[in-house]
């Protein structure tokens, strides 16, 4: 028999682990993305708020192949990436056509995750700032620290003003993570690099559509986020619509005008799915629907996980979170080799460990099995979960030296205006 | 007395260095720049050779400008910044025009440095990469990185060929110490993540017009050097002129075509020299001719030093280094403060403290006084030296880590290809 040969498209946590998974399988295995490195999207708000370097948390995808792979398979490497766009899959044929080479595959596990959504907003798509991607990380920063820099050096205090407020939309651990980080980096020893600049007109304002932060948290801790951010500073509107984003503003479905210099949108994403000739079953946001054992409806040896798939687990959907993508990574990698030996493929069953968003300095909240908890715990915990996770020794030391400074000194690290063209 | 008002314009070396020492002057200093970071230029290349983040050698401007004014004036700044692009220079009236917004001096301190000249090289500012700001610097190392992704999944021999050709033009400092740092990086641990790349097929080729390597420095460094990068496997090319670049190729002016997929332009320079109505005296390469006291000729209120600047010592030019540049700040910050207190300002006198390049891992070249050295020992200093003048203790601890790995390990610590538009 021939060696079997499996595509995996993404290289986020489904598809590195998919790909990490089938590493001794004995199968040749291609891992496709767009990006040389994978990017640990849970830190990305730490970059855009000026505490960590954006390498920090991007991992070349090649490193992280070459160590799992092991040194047995040095001169005859069984996973290879490729450095690509995935353009169209076609199914009939069994093959992945990118911007560079078409690729054919025996089984193909789509992981390409999710994008932003504007939710059908005028102007969000245009003058809103989404924080999905590294580069995007990087550009808000760079608007973040160009706003200090012009507030600073502006004598009308109304375009000071329009400078220094920060309107974040969406209230899920994003957006909370966002604003707890920015107006501590505002607040703290950060701020003595500019003298000039007067904090009193500073106004961040997070506005979230349902009654409660953090809606897929019990509500005992989404009321604790709330009298934190609002202690912090930040001014939080709950049952609150956004009906337009221009250059200056945000509007309100409530027709109040809130004149606002930067909008961070961290309201919605859907499927980032490929395109393909046949049709394929979805769901809301565009997700695919998959039975239960990640394969899609019609296509046996096609699997989806991650944000772009839709799975129910005891009559609910799973939340797009790092965890279910990890445990839909080794479930695909164990169903194929299921498949490749003749058997059936097992569903899957994902196991919560629970769930973790911080605050501030010091502060989190996080809901274990039954046990919610909110202070200094879930906040070292969380802390404790992430370093653990990002790949790569160099990146976890880097991260912890600066994680260190940041919350001891109470000073943020970067402050570079990096032009990003 | 009105306190008097100077303003800088540039924060590299020079410019930096004049505001260091007129923190304690008791003068209103404005210090412009179009970044909000200092750039420590002579690392440059190894961002571009994968071994250093951008970071690392980016300091931001606010931050060296606290440190050095001291807590005394904390809350009222005597030096500060403006991140803004000059636009304009208006001697008479003694103005700055920025596209934020104009500012007056009573004296006014040039250090706007160099920019990259392509010698009326067809072609050449098209297809060829500079390396002398930061984002020259990561777009390059993208570009390097691509080049071997690409390589790595190329079947067609040719095409591979023309990927893996690197074409470095100018044999000075950068040109000498990116084919050094960038032929290590291919043949040292780092090709292990590429373990189809076929290095038969690396290209590496240094290009000068004149008839040895370093021509500043003795003949005997230049012989050293090329023998030490012909050893490493660069093809040097002495007294050979180019003629044109194109997308594809570099046109030799013996009609030799070289097919190469990247062209790195390190051969010329020119001032940076900012926009006057009136008319200023220049040198060679657009460097404004200056007094032995750095004032301009016609306006005694009005200093250039650093790469601006041309002045001659003992009857010769002296050298666009950082040593020049930092040595010419002191000498204007002291010489303004004689002028603010009725006093002639002195002539300025470089000391020399030698010149240091270094080729690769362990080898270098250098001269103190009239003593010349090779190998170990001037690679050894270059690091020390380096290390002893970025700004910042977290940056130099970042790069003698990132050193340590690189030189120890034999790897390169970076590898994202970033996305800079």
């Amino acid at each position: 028999m021939q060696t079997p040969r499996i595509v995996i498209v993404g290289a986020g946590f489904g598809g590195l682990q998919t790909a990490q998974s089938l590493a001794n399988s004995g199968a040749d295995v291609c891992l496709i993305d767009r990006h040389n490195y994978h990017t640990f999207v849970p830190l990305l708000y730490q970059v855009a708020t000026s505490q960590l370097e954006p390498e920090y948390i991007a991992y070349p995808i090649r490193t992280i192949i070459r160590r799992f792979s092991g040194k047995r398979h040095q001169h005859k490497p069984k996973t290879r990436f490729l450095w690509a766009e995935v353009q169209r899959i076609d199914f009939k044929a069994q093959i992945v056509k990118t911007d560079r080479c078409a690729i054919a595959y025996d089984f193909l596990v789509l992981a390409t995750g999710s994008k932003t959504q504007y939710l059908g907003v005028t102007g969000a798509s245009e003058y809103a700032f989404p924080l999905r991607t590294l580069t995007e990380a990087v550009r808000l920063r760079n608007r973040i620290l160009a706003c200090l820099e012009l507030a600073s050096q502006e004598s009308d205090p109304e375009i000071r003003q329009h400078l220094l407020t920060f309107t974040i939309v969406g209230g899920g651990a994003t957006g909370v993570e966002i604003a707890g980080a920015l107006i501590e980096m505002l607040r703290g020893k950060f701020r003595r690099d500019y003298p000039t600049l007067d904090l009193q007109q500073l106004r961040l304002i997070v506005i979230q559509s349902g009654d409660r932060l953090l809606a897929e948290l019990p509500k005992k801790l989404g009321v604790y986020t709330y009298k934190r951010l609002t202690q912090l500073g930040v001014e939080v509107y709950l049952q609150t619509r956004v009906s337009q984003v221009t250059k200056e503003s945000v509007h309100l479905q409530n027709h109040e005008i809130i004149p606002t210099a930067t909008v961070i949108w961290t309201a919605g994403l859907e499927a980032n799915s490929p395109q393909t000739p046949e049709e394929i079953s979805t769901a809301k946001k565009g997700k695919f629907l998959v039975h239960p054992t990640l394969q899609l409806p019609e296509q046996p040896n096609v699997y989806a996980i991650g944000d772009l798939a839709y799975i129910e687990q005891n009559g609910k959907p799973l939340a797009g979170v790092a965890p279910v993508a990890l445990q839909q990574g080794v479930t695909v990698a164990r169903n194929i080799q299921q498949q490749l030996r003749g058997k059936s493929p097992k569903p899957f069953s994902y196991f919560n460990k629970g769930r973790l968003a911080i605050i501030g300095c010091y502060s989190g909240v996080g809901k274990i099995g039954n046990f919610a908890f909110t202070g200094f715990l879930p906040w070292v915990i969380w802390l404790g979960v992430h370093l653990v996770y990002l790949p790569g020794y160099r990146s976890r030391l880097l991260v912890l030296l600066t994680w260190l400074y940041t919350y001891l000194l109470g000073d943020r690290a970067v402050r570079l205006i990096l032009p990003i063209y």
